[in-house]
């Protein structure tokens, strides 16, 4: 019962910033409202992982979903909706053959994170703030600075679709 | 530079641990000697994320690498050899499809982490107790039940090929 409570949490981005990566720059060259004054939450490489995957396609990468205590604990023990004060983290890195694996076993099978790419990209939920993103704000920083997106629409027009999991796609891996 | 020094670091069983699952059951069968007495880590899956990867073939996997606070800041700041009492956790999930994405954006992209498999790997620093392994343990639970391996052989034959790292593959990930 528990394992299948741990496995109906969290979530994130894992497809939806796609394509907010792909209507960022078209959005802030229409000037579209932004969210503004977010600043990237310190020491969130320290946070704890919620969970782990791959993209393919453009994106192609490695990712880690972090939370900061609020988000991980809620994803862990499966109490949606994440209160306020909750931040998830995506981090990306190129993904990678290992050539000592390859080495070692004759063949290549074992692809691992190479540098950063894609950004880091973060919701934070503030109900009262980001009401009108059901109480999330998407942003993301490439190189520590913040991308000038506009909000809502990119980010959110796909992570509507699990409002049944508060917004967030991945769910905590045990 | 410290990029550069970042990515220098740390490291895993990425591919080693083929080679151990595969050798585990034969060598267990042999009655070669093992690894007792070591106990699942506790705590573990809180610990700090130090790189992530994904092994095709019949692991078919996506896993995080985790370290506790010595094996973590030791990876991060590039100061090897990893000194007594690190440990380094190897968890792995199935590499699942995430049909939330395909459905998104008409074709599958996204790959994420499912209900855990192959076990979940320690490497263990303790160079006096593992000296004939180069200060390393190499141990497997599943399902919280130690794997009865024979040590050394599976394992470190694979990760004595990167000895440079002090036997880890994985770097971590910035």
């Amino acid at each position: 019962m528990r394992r299948v409570a741990l496995m109906l949490v969290a979530g994130f981005l894992l497809s939806g910033f796609t394509a907010y990566l792909a209507s960022a720059s078209a959005q802030a060259e229409n000037g579209g409202g932004q969210v503004s004054g977010i600043k990237i939450p310190p020491g969130y490489r320290d946070w704890r992982l919620i969970s782990v995957a791959h993209e393919e396609g453009k994106l192609n990468d490695l990712r880690a979903i972090l939370g900061n205590d609020i988000a991980f604990n809620t994803a862990r023990e499966g109490r949606l909706p994440y209160p306020d004060g909750s931040i998830i983290a995506r981090l990306a890195w190129s993904y990678d053959p290992l050539p000592e694996s390859a080495k070692a076993f004759g063949h290549l099978q074992s692809y691992v994170a190479g540098p950063p790419i894609n950004g880091v990209q973060f919701m934070i939920k503030d109900s009262k703030k980001y009401g009108s993103t059901s109480g999330w704000a998407f942003v993301q920083f490439n190189n520590g600075n913040p991308v000038n997106v506009a909000m809502p629409g990119s980010c959110f027009s796909c992570h509507e679709t699990v409002e049944a999991r508060d917004f967030v796609f991945s769910r905590y891996a045990p």
